[in-house]
């Protein structure tokens, strides 16, 4: 049978990401991997997780079994609002909607504001799952660098007047602000505080996107956009993929009142309910206590890998090689002399048992083909500096 | 902020649906709810569960708690594609991929065929849930009278070429054909066989959502449709929330393997993947024999629910009212005289703490005013039985 005629013009324009396919070649044997965007399996708190099953399972399977509400259990919902006030985040429950990780959040909130053609701007880089998400509603991606103190808001700025004046509609601003993916950087105080304002003056709303939050291995803390969103200008999405299992598949979402409601009346028909077994389980994982015993854990592993990855690019990098400096997170982000191509490079880095993502993936100009994102989280120590010297090898001989 | 000139058009349209007021209505103190299409707790296997999360978590957590492949598990796949042999379905593991309920597949179903306006053929009565995926997606519903052996398919041929006649464009026919919600019937192998050769014919698929299908109180199984499915006609999809739980959110799909890989690069932008833990948790159920063992145990309550449901019927409901004698499933269906509205009835029936839910809402036509549905698998053996007491004392009132 001949499906063409029968498809949506949406899937006609659907492509699998090239990025799924590099990490597929990634996973041959002997591969040492800083593509993918894993957490450490040795993170993940297994023995926490068994001692919290056993006792839902004995004491409220009825609950944690059954359907749920499409929003998510209250009560999970009211400590998820208690639990971003740490953050300076004053909301409350009915706010806040569970998604099947924040990569339903994104398309949830693709699919509530999103026509064909509308602007959503993006950093230079941006996080790969956000680009799919935005594209897969026909919207029009911008991208505006960022630096070392991530997206350089003049620029944002500039870039929504020159859309605006040829007549464009814009919509979103998607960010991450803290440990960026995939750039690894930070959005300083103040371009946090000036990107609302630039939300404000122009009638957009700021998507925040903050996985790694939670993952800071030194400084002091920036607050959230959301902390002074005052106005409701800004939509905020953090998971427990980092901090709990990427396996059970749950974020939330803390949203202005209005578009909470409308965001879970189009999860009814996508999904009904988020698991209510994984949300009970990280409901206990927060309220007893274990989460704030075991993030240490997570954090201090993570700090040491990004020290060993730190230290071996000193070491065995050739001279015009730059990287950021993550104070926290998952990833660094490396620039090549612009005469490298990594995509060029990627099968030979195969070859040689290495792999990474190209940073291509990450521009939504076409850019960044000088670029490379490392992950620092889910390889061994030891692998972490045998596979940078392995890349060091590639990278040198093209070293001109 | 003003958020109207931000939304989407599909936003614009989006509205909560009645039957989750009417539900939440139902669950005030003292109710007695036929309404919600719930499992009942008592089904759930939270031992087996126990067993299977601790074995996993001390041998295999590392994988099960980590990110998996968007299609699903490897071997949860090779699994299920052995498990649906024994329905008569030859398929392969790629041909399968795992879904956040059947409500998700029903999402990326539409993603990928419905364009605004494209015709979906449904049940009169059919799911809501199916309802309202295709109905974000634009999609004109045009129904088809059941009866007793299921949608009449002469009437579904007759359907579709005035359609075509008119020039719409008709893509799909959505059916529940084992023990179908909400009206509890089979549809005959003879209809089956029938409706195949009208989707040759006529170039369509069938979109066979078979969420009850396990749960046969009595009467040879009938094969579903996909079993028949020389020629990739068929998109088959089945669930776990049934069998083992609805909180794990855990389906599957078994499609045509060009479709099949068209919904795996719909969904990486949709949530990347199924939970990784809870597939791993059913992937044990069903491979070390809990399944078999428990299924038996589920399908005697709801066998004796039914019972008592049916027994409650005779003995309570006034002359003038009909309802299905489902063999399996989870519903069966009243109709009551033509003037009684049950619509107008509700809120009365709640203050006699009785809820079921109005048959008009499973009609895209705005028929079935005197139907409602009755699930009979969530209450307790005694509330059946008051239930339909109570129940019956509100449409004998209106009897005339």
């Amino acid at each position: 049978m001949d499906y063409e005629k029968l498809y949506s013009n949406n899937a006609k324009k659907m492509r699998s990401s090239e990025i799924r396919r590099l990490l597929e070649i990634s996973q041959q044997p002997g591969v040492i991997s800083f593509g993918g965007g894993l957490p450490n399996p040795k993170a993940f708190p297994a023995q926490d997780i068994k001692e919290i099953v056993n006792e839902i399972l004995d004491g409220e399977s009825s609950k944690a079994l059954q359907y749920g509400s499409t929003a998510g259990l209250k009560e999970f919902r009211e400590l998820l609002a208690d639990f971003v006030k740490d953050d300076g985040i004053k909301t409350s429950v009915d706010n806040i909607l569970t998604t099947v990780g924040s990569q339903q959040a994104l398309d949830i909130v693709g699919r509530i504001f999103l026509n064909e053609n509308d602007v959503v701007l993006v950093g230079l880089p941006t996080y790969l799952g956000g680009i799919n998400a935005f594209l897969a509603y026909g919207a029009k991606l911008v991208g505006v660098p960022l630096d070392d103190n991530g997206m350089k808001v003049d620029l944002l700025e500039e870039k929504i007047k020159e859309l605006k004046s040829k007549g464009e509609n814009v919509k979103l601003i998607y960010t991450i602000p803290t440990f960026q993916n995939p750039a690894g950087v930070e959005l300083s105080l103040e371009r946090r505080k000036r990107m609302l304002e630039i939300a404000k003056e122009h009638d957009l709303l700021i998507l925040e996107d903050d996985p790694y939050g939670k993952l800071r291995f030194e400084g002091d803390a920036i607050p959230p956009i959301k902390a002074f969103d005052d106005e409701g200008h800004v939509i905020y999405m953090a998971t427990f993929s980092k901090i709990l299992s990427p396996g059970f598949r749950l974020a939330y979402v803390v949203a202005p009142l209005e578009i909470a409601k409308k965001m879970v009346v189009a999860k009814q028909s996508m999904d009904l309910c988020t698991s209510t077994f994984t949300q009970t389980i990280a409901y206990h994982y927060i309220r007893d206590g274990y989460m704030k015993n075991h993030l240490p854990k997570i954090i201090d592993m993570y700090k040491r890998k990004r020290d060993i990855m730190l230290q071996s690019l000193e070491e065995y990098f050739p001279p015009g090689c730059r990287w950021t400096h993550p104070r926290g997170g998952m990833f660094l982000w490396v620039e090549l002399p612009e005469y490298i191509n990594t995509v060029e490079m990627f099968q030979e880095a195969i070859e040689k048992k290495v792999a990474y993502v190209t940073g291509k993936s990450f521009f939504v100009n076409g850019n960044g083909l000088n670029t490379m994102r490392l992950n620092f989280t889910n390889a061994d120590d030891d692998d972490i500096r045998e596979g940078i010297k392995r890349l060091a090898e590639v990278i040198k001989k093209r070293i001109k």
